[in-house]
């Protein structure tokens, strides 16, 4: 997400190593002692500004949850969240999506959030988009065989080419919504933007797809 | 598609073996020399009215269209138009689209449309829905090595079936439209049902899914 700069915000995270992981790579193949735990790792890629990941380690304290994102500004405004009320089962990591095989192990993670992941719907900057293949192969690495990825946006194009894009990896769509807030499924947590976004009234489309045995080389 | 009954459509198709194949078993490996030609086959299985598949043969004639439905009633309308205006490389076959076998050999079919299939939203009814898995083993089983299967309705809760039932086969979505009349997607024909139902709005749903070697048993 697109968020102002924010002045002082590298010296927020640097203050904060409760929350925000310093050194994330020194954790790798060692995130469940990090939390002092062995409870499954779900991560959010592109965390925006955190109200997802944190209600959601409310909601389910028996999982440990990382939320992610490369832009500092961002890490920030997750952050005030945390400073405001510690969730004993959240951590931040302020880093990009695209090395995250730097930061997990094989297998570490159990499951892996994608909420209203920027569009980039120029057809050039297909590569930049987080449901692109070389995004969807760091996922599968670090993701327990048969580990799924949790698609939600409220962006048609995006969400038209990431059915795709998952389909042509292998992935089996487990599945599909097409308009979310009006579907029977229950315990949606929502983003700040989808709070926003959803009063316009326009639809909320989301996937649940699932690495399988296939896709694996 | 559901229409009212007709008097007299079985004695209608009878009386026109010209466009309504009779004994369509013993055309099954032949159908190009049925068409007296060697184009490929394109099908549509529940063909309603007929205006897709009439259209389709007209504006694609290096292409040898059939056009199926189980409805006799439904036939007959869609016979009425060739009656007015004969369409050389159109055939219809009034037969069960779970019986296609029966009909056409192996590899035999090029591709395959689906239009405004019936949705059966009631789960128990699932096994009826033409995108169900015993659909989809029986229109691979016709369909050459890597044929497609392009599939267009209006019903949201059939839709996010299909594209979960398609993937969950093996198959693989090549592109999918969530609003195809607001899509650049050039050369669309419209269903009878289609023209009338896209005035009030809402948007048509369209996928082009491909059954790939993984899927082939």
């Amino acid at each position: 997400m697109r968020v102002r700069k924010r002045s002082g915000a590298e010296e927020l995270l640097a203050a904060h190593p409760q929350f925000v992981v310093e050194e994330p790579q020194s954790w790798k193949g060692r995130w469940q002692e990090h939390f002092g735990n062995n409870q499954p790792i779900h991560i959010e890629i592109g965390m925006g500004k955190g109200q997802f990941i944190n209600q959601m380690a409310q909601a389910h304290p028996e999982i440990n949850y990382i939320g992610i994102d490369m832009q500092v500004s961002v890490v920030s405004f997750a952050l005030d969240k945390l400073i405001d009320e510690p969730v004993r089962n959240l951590q931040l990591l302020h880093v990009d999506g695209s090395e995250l095989t730097n930061y997990f192990a094989e297998s570490e993670v159990d499951q892996i959030y994608l909420n209203f992941s920027d569009p980039w719907p120029k057809k050039r900057h297909e590569k930049r988009r987080l449901t692109y293949q070389s995004f969807l192969a760091v996922d599968e690495a670090i993701l327990r065989p048969n580990g799924e990825i949790h698609f939600k946006t409220d962006n048609q194009g995006l969400f038209e080419y990431s059915l795709s894009s998952f389909s042509k990896y292998g992935m089996i769509l487990e599945q599909v919504w097409l308009d979310l807030h009006h579907s029977p499924y229950e315990g949606n947590i929502m983003t700040e933007y989808e709070e926003k976004f959803s009063k316009k009234g326009q639809p909320i489309y989301r996937v649940e797809a699932r690495f399988s045995d296939k896709t694996k080389k």
